[in-house]
This record gives C-alpha cells, structure tokens and sequence, in this order.
C-alpha cells in the first residue's frame, strides 16, 4: 500500500491527544506507582477515582484513575481546538456510521464519546479544567519527573486500515514499519502535535492499547527511574529498555503499572511540524528499528496489552513473526 | 495594555521559523565557529556562501553565512503551510501598507519578501529542497550536537506594537514582561510551532536582531560547548550563561560569532500546543525572569544586537532600566 | 619558591578529610538547609547536634551541626589508617611545639585533639562508628545526591608555609597558583585520598574556612539544586557557579548555609594516586585558573570566610589582587 | 571461608593497575575501534605496536596494542610506589616459588616479570614516561571520552585462592559473592587504589582475562558511544548493557573489540579508601547483583574471554550455575 497523502485540511481539527482513564484494583497501590514512584502530581481524588497531571501541564488530567474489578482502559482523550470542532466531529464520525453522543465528564466542556473503526473508545472535548503551573514547583518533582504525557500506542488487527482512519482525522504518518513480502503496514506513528507521534499502531490482536507514554527530560531521568523501582519493590514491573529505539530515535522505558497497564517512559523524538515532512520507512526485518542498539524485546511486550470494556479481541489479518528475544 | 487574545483563525498559516542569513566577513573563521565548534553541518558551499543545517532538520538551511564588509541580518525566513498561504500572506502585507515582492531563492520554491511594521526583512516560502536524513549519522555529531533551529529574537522600539503585529500574523503570546508603572510590555515571546517560542520581542534600540537560538538535547551538550570553546580561543566568544530563564524556563547559553551575531544554544522549555494556553506573566522588577537562579546579564547582552542592512535604527519609546551585572 | 617534593614516607598516615563541626544558630533552619534541600541524611539528633551523613558514606558523620551563638567552625576532622599513627601524630605535632590533647568524640575510637601552625583545630581518629550501607536505597536520595564529602578549603595568611606544614603530614600537592612577581603561591591544593584535593588553601585574612566540598555524581545533580533553592527560598544563598574551575577540572556550585558557612557542590576531577603526578602550575593573572569558561567569582566569595573559635584572623603576608567581578 | 583481613602492611607497595598488552591482528581494525570509536589517543604508533592513553592520564600507555595471530593479552601491568618496592616484591613471588625477571620495556624504568599462582603473567614497574596533560584539551575528546582505566576482571577456576593472592599483594576485598552452598567465593572485587577494584575475580574456566574497564565520565557518554557504535558498524560489538551493577553500584557497557577482546565502560562507583571499609557479601542467587535493573546477561558474557600466551586454561573448581538470558 502507497504511504497516505498528508491530509492538510482534516473535518476536524485535533489538538493532541490528552488523557487516558484506567480501571484498576487498587487505588492505593496505583498511587504508589504513579504518584509516590513516577511523580505524577494528583489533582483530584475520591474513593473511586484519582486524577493525576504531569509537571508542565495545566490541563486538570492526563491519566484518571478508577477504581473497578477489570483492569481495562475506558477511553482514549483528545483535545480539539475550538469548540465547534466537536460538532465538526460527530458529524464527521456519523458519516462513517460510528455511534456518538455528548457525555457528561467532570473537569471538562462538552464532551463527544464515539469509536474508531475498530471499537476503540474516544472521547473528544475543547476545554477542560486549567490549573495553576507547577512547572517551576521544583520542590514538587519527583520520580522520573514526568512532565506531558506523550503518545498512545494501540495493537491494530490492520495497520493500514488505521493509518487511513487517523489519517482523514487529521493524523500524520511520521514512520512506519512495512511488511516487505505483502507491501502492508506492520507499524505506524502518527502525530497531531509536532512530534513523531500522539498514536502508534502496531500489529496485534486487537483492538488493545499497548502503551500510554509519558516524556521526561533526559535520559538521566529514566536511569533515575530504573535504580527507584529496582530498589523500592517494582524490579518485576520492569519490562523492557533502557534502550534507544530506531524507529523515533527516542530514548525509552517500558514498565508495567499494578494492573499490567505498560507505561513507555520516553524522551528525545525529533519536531515535525512540516506539512511536507517525509515518513520514514523501515524494513521489518530490520531488529533496529526496534532498537537501535540491538537487545531484543521480550516476549511479554509483543504479546501483552490492555483491553477496551466490551470491545471483542480479534486476530490480526496480517502473520509474520516479530523479532523477539530467544 | 491587556494582552492580546490568540489569534486562532489568522490570515495566513505560518509553520514555523526557518532561517536566517548573516552577512559575515570571512567565511573561513565563520565556519570554523558554525562548523567545527558549534557542529552544524554544511549543505552547501561556494566562495561567497555556506550553508547549514542542524542534525534533525530535513530542509536544506537554517542558517545562510553570506560573505559582505557589514555584519547584517539580510533576512528573517519562514515556512508556511501551503503554497497557496503565500498569497494571502502577499494580499495581507499589502494591506498593511507594506510593500511585497516574489524573490528567487536557491533551494526554495516561490518566496515572498516583504517587512514587518518595524522593518525588519522577512521571506515567507512553503517548500525547501528536503535532504537526506542525518539524525540517526551519529558520527557525524560534533560540539553542542545542534538539533533545530528555535526562535529569533528582535529589539523592538515598541513591544505591545510588535506583538499586535504577530499576534495578527498568528503567533500566539506564551510569556511577556509588564512594566507595571506603564502597563506595557517589556518583552514578549511568541510561538506557532508549539513550544515557548519562534519569534520573541524586547524593548530597546531597534529594529535589531538579539540573537538565533539552536535547540540542543540536554544540559551537558551545553557544558561541553563551553569547555570547547574556552579552549580553542572561543573563551571571548562566550557572553552569558549557562543558567537557566525563568521566562520558558530553559537551560540556555548566549555566544557570539566571530562578527558578533549572537546564538542562543538553547534546551529544556515545554509544549504550548493548547490554543487557550495562557500566558504567563513577569514583572519587569523579578530579577528571577531573566535568570531563574539569579545571575545578572552583562551589559552587552541588553545593548548589542545585529542590525537589518538600511533600516534605521531608533530609540525604543518605553524607557526603563533592566537589570545589569553591577 | 620551588614546589616541594612529595612527601613519600610521612610522619603518620592520614587517610583522607574526615568532618567538620559547624555551630549554627537555629538546628531547625539548618537542617532545611542541609537536609530537606542538599540531601544529608541524619544519624544522630538531640536538642543540642545534629549530625549527617552523604550517600556512600558508612562513617557516621561528616557534618556536625551544634548549636550556638557564633557561626564558628570547632574542628575539621581526618581519618587516620591505624590507631598507632594517632601516636606518632601527637608526636609529630609535640615535636612541632603544638598543643595535643586526647578528646572524647561520640560515635568516634580514640581521638587527638590539636592544631596548624595557624592554630586551625585539628582532631586526628582512627575508628568512627559504622552505619548499615544507604548507597543503593535510592528512594531516600534528596536534593543534590550528595555522595561524600570531598575537601577543605582554608584561608592562609602564607600558602608557601601552609604547604610546607600540609606536605609534611603527607598531603601531596596537585595544582598551585603562583604570583610570578614574588614567585610565592597564592593558593593550593593537596591531597591524601587520591583526587586533587583533601585540603586547599588560598591566600587571604586567615586563618578561615573557606568552604566544605561535597561530591555528586554529575553536573546535572547541581542543576538540580539550583532549580530547588531559586524555587525555595535560598535563591540568596547561591553565591557563584554554576561553571568548571581551570583548577581541578571540577565542575561547581558555591552556595551559603543559613549561617553563611560555605558549601561547595563539586564533580569531575580526576585520579592523583601516583605518587609522581606532577603538580599543575597556574599563573595568578590566568583567569581561566578559577573558572575555564571566564565569568568572574563574587567579591563575597573572595572575601567572606568561616573563623575557628579563640583564633585571631591576621591580614595575609602576600598582597595582590584577586580578579573579582568588576 | 571467612572473608580475608586487609592486609594492612603488605610486603610491597602496589599503587594501582596501570595497562595491558593485546595481541590484535589488524593493527587498523583496532586503531579504529580504540581510538576513532572509543576515544583513547595514540601516544606511539609504529607498524607492529600501537601505544593508547585515555585523557586525564599522564602515564604512556594504559593500553598496549601489539600484532599477531593470536588474540591473546600479553600482560597486565601495574605501578609500584617507589623504586624499591620492585626488589620487595622480586622477593615476595621468588618466595611464592614464581619466576621473576628484569625486562626492558619502552617508555618505562625497571620493570620486573612475573605471574600469578594461577600463571596469569604480571609485570611491575616504578616508572613510567610522563606525558603533557591533556585533560582540558576539550577538542581532543571524542567517542566516549574515556578518562582512564580502571580494572582488571580475571576468570580465576579457585576465586578464594586468588583473593588469598592478591590480599597478601596488598589488594582489599571490597564486595563478594558467595554460594551459599558451599561456602565458597563466587566472584571478588579487590582495589589499591581507592574505588571498588583493581582487580577482580570470577568463577570460571582459567585463567583468562575477562574484560579491562575504562572510567567515563557519565552515563550519557556511554549513551553516545552506543548511539555512535550502533550507527557505524559495530551493532554486533555490543555485548551487555547499558546497565547497573548491583555490586560496585557501577552504570556499565561491556563491549568487545575487532579481536573479542572485552572491554566494560564504567562509571559511577564509590570510594573505598578508609581500610576498615567492610566488604558487601552478595548471594549467588540474587540476580540484581549482577544487573540492578533485572536484565539477565548473555551467555558470552559468562563463557567468553581472553587467554594468555602458554598458559593453559582449566575448568573452574567450583560448579554452579549463573544466570543466563534464556
């Protein structure tokens, strides 16, 4: 398949993306994690829901917290630019015979929840709760210092039918990974905000989120992270890096939250702001785009993912066997 | 003066800064500083120009080095979204009173000329021959490792005027000093890529250019620039820093080139991406804006600055006294 | 005056610089300082001392904070190899017409109590009591991560007898600065524990303290610290840095505690352990001796110094002018 | 066996490791890996030897590049205090029942040939040609800017009888690893010079040299060389890391040059300089003291090193088995 044509003029005008509300057991033990460990910053927290931000963030929340028995992934946030993009939006998505509605959400303005192509759970809004800036707080850091969540990466089941989909959203493709035996995507990253991605697909059962990313400033930051977790009770929640990606060039962490949810600790992509910014192909059997320096991922990071709440798992149309550690 | 409202739907759609050229007097010691010390790389050569890039971008310049006797700024460019922006932008200036002019640039496409209200030159083009990518060349990274281009700052004889300008232009207001006896601003910073800044203003002698900043990866490339240069007779060619800005609060370093032209290396400030993201602002008596940890700049960093070949220079209408090293 | 020759067989073996004991005004205020802000862990506290240790230290103290009226300092400390050298130290010092006491010192073996020849209490040991390892508990690691205490700096009315004094215990000189006038040092420095330095001195009303160097493990750890003070507080308390001294190749921080005794943060300098390294000499109109990257040093930092409790402060023998920030 | 006393008074004074001699054989190949990728700096050249330095060295040479058909080491080399310790320590081997002879060695004084009690042949000397210093010369540096060696690892098949050895020589134990099984040393770490080793041991078959460390300055550097490495052709020259050691707390890389000689990039270790510094014990079970962070080793790594000339390589005494990735 031909790479998609940047789509200059979307129906609709994306921001970024922005939150990502997770269920999970135990709101204790996740604050542990993402407050006490990461050092994200709580902004709002009850007995069923905890809201956190990151350090340079004025928006009242990138991750939502809520406490329940499935640890799934409720919705996939984005912020659009004016208000009159979201009625732009369900316009957009009805033509596509995807179910809308507005939905009420605390901390935001109206608020539309629909569905991508494949089920996944979005929600779009155009204002949400501003708060003081912490960002010059030093005596607040913590942890890796997170300061904006970055990017979500989701298992598609077709690749390319997703990069199409994002792509009439106004998403730009930035690189990809192609199957050279069928010419289809196996990967894709694609950007709103000027970095090399706010979504990434990557063949898989799917639907499923793979990771939610969250920036740091230096690799220092994430080496910080690895000696906490490894000497605070969190060395199993270690999944995969430190390591240099190929693909995005990014200096990255994988680790895993109480209830599985995989967290990608990430910094040093590149700007892409150009409208004629070129995407960068890259073989799948090249082990470095993966990562550059060559350690494999293990099988756990391929395999493994959270699910969206009523949305049916299915296998990926696309076979071919992902370069794993033996 | 209330500051402006951003400007969402402006007349025409600027991308980002592009670059700039300099009227240098001998090519070799100016390449000797870029090249060797500062590690940008060369993308073309002949006896009366050079030009560079740095290490992430795709475009053939960010930086034109021209040989002549006057060390000028003979342009301010800028990328815009669409050919068809060019235009608008023309039939914009034209109704500011100001005149225009389609010049032939080499490696660019069609390219506008025109000047700000202050005079200030600026060229406006949608496409740059696009180069091979150099980002993951790791051997040939050099000094302070240059990642892009980041922002001109100009002085301005009247900032609140400057920024009516922009903002109209569509650059949208991050950070500003009030002179709180007045009500004006001291200085200004705009941005459309979505960080804290492509264009910024401050009160002074003008229209002058302050200085081109080059975003770098971490702190530490900052260090090792400093201990290159003060080792292979750059030591006079360093002019303030390092600190950090509580403005954008990035780690930054302030040098000169051999003709003067002051470079700003530059790392660390944060994402401005949300239309209604507010600015922040400074009072002109917080020593703390400029320098976070507290350090006077020298006199010549308030007083010098590269002028624009025959515009006048004059007085800036708002007098106040900054801060100075005592 | 010719540099004098290592000391290869000294009187009796000093391992390294030990602890110093600082009287302070008011314990709360200083262990925000020491504590909240730089990092050092406490060991022992009662309403009278606190006393703290860095992050690989096993040692129970390297600051004693006491409370007091006059910000003094009542002794720097040194570790001796065996007990049989604090014998053939009370000696030494006998045999130099210096006053020598056996002193109780909690959490310390047997310890001799005496001074200089500039009459600085001097206290020798040989045991300190142990404490459990807290290198690798990274989640108490604070402020600037402080690893250890590293040196002395001292005041000395004749830098050319203080060495002679020093290299007879065995301190090996590293670098020295010369006023080529006079040919007599202006300051130096020497060691015992194998980097440049576990004492330094420099030319100047004395005796004094001029400052206690702590070691970190980069510079970025001092960027840290300074985010924190200038955002809590102590942005007074940052007197010079940060930059690298020619001297030492250390990377530095000076910052004053809440009594405006002097800390030095410090990184970077290199291994000495041959016993034929060869001392570096500097010329006291080279600028770039005190800092490579050439911004000049506060007056403070050149005048303001730490007095020993009873010990008359004389002008210096040697005249000559410190380049100071004009 | 209970863990050796520090021999505080050993029969000669050694002062630290100092090089060692490989046989490589393309002398351009290895050029190009030791200095074009690493960074160390020629200080001889001919055709049949290349002497190295790294950058805060005075000393000639830290490493010995010498052609041949056999990639063996050919000696490891270490520095004596004075020139009279050669004599003691001629005794102390001839004592031991170990061969002893005076050899001439370029750009050094009187150096004495001997080996170890497992063959491992050592040589010693007083002297060593001093070289100008280097250190600040910043446009030198390159690679990961090596600053100088720091140990030796040695496959020994009785680890308790080779720190037995070494202890008598005046090394001090500072971590271990014990089977718990059967009582018995795993793996030793001994210094002289003040930081966790000079020297260390580990189970397996013997004698071989398993890796020469190099110190660097931060963990960023071994990022670059990585970067650096992974981009030029030697992506299969990575063998281990980047990582944190449990034992010695060290962020490291091990690498293997054009001939499989290995080579670990290190830094951040602790001082070890006070002589009751108690030696850490770690369980042969604990993974984390091999790799912090959790990632298990390959199995090169455990099996793979490099012999020296003549001496025959034996399966170690102890039996037991490391962790290996699966």
């Amino acid at each position: 398949m031909p790479e998609p044509k940047p789509n200059l003029y979307p129906a609709f005008n994306i921001v970024r993306l922005s939150h990502v509300e997770f269920v999970v057991k135990d709101l204790a033990a996740s604050k542990a994690f993402y407050v006490d460990t990461l050092g994200l910053q709580v902004t709002h927290e009850d007995g069923e829901r905890v809201c956190l931000r990151a350090m340079e963030e004025r928006g009242h929340h990138c991750i939502v917290l809520k406490k329940g028995a499935e640890p799934v992934a409720n919705v996939l946030g984005f912020k659009v630019y004016q208000e009159e993009e979201l009625d732009k939006a369900k316009t957009w998505f009805e033509g596509k015979g995807l179910k809308t509605s507005w939905v009420e959400r605390p901390h935001q303005g109206r608020t539309l929840r629909t569905t991508d192509h494949q089920g996944i759970p979005l929600e779009f809004y155009f204002q949400m709760e501003r708060l003081p800036r912490i960002h010059q707080k030093y005596a607040l850091y913590r942890g890796v210092k997170p300061l904006r969540i970055d990017h979500f990466n989701m298992f598609s089941t077709n690749v390319d039918r997703s990069v199409e989909f994002y792509n009439e959203m106004g998403f730009r493709l930035t690189e990809y990974t192609e199957d050279a035996q069928t010419g289809k995507m196996w990967a894709a990253w694609m950007h709103r905000k000027g970095g090399v991605h706010d979504v990434a697909f990557t063949n898989g059962r799917g639907p499923r989120l793979h990771h939610t990313a969250f920036w740091v400033p230096t690799p220092l930051n994430i080496i910080d992270l690895l000696d906490l977790m490894s000497t605070t009770g969190y060395l199993a929640n270690i999944e995969r890096g430190p390591g240099r990606h190929g693909i995005s060039n990014a200096f990255f962490l994988y680790i895993r939250d109480p209830d599985g949810h995989r967290i990608e600790i990430y910094c040093s992509d590149y700007q892409t702001v150009d409208p004629d910014h070129e995407p960068i192909k890259w073989d799948l059997k090249d082990p470095q785009r993966q990562t550059l320096w060559g350690a494999p991922a293990p099988k756990s990071w391929f395999e493994e993912g959270t699910t969206f709440p009523g949305v049916a798992v299915t296998e990926p149309e696309l076979k071919a066997q992902p370069i794993v550690a033996p």
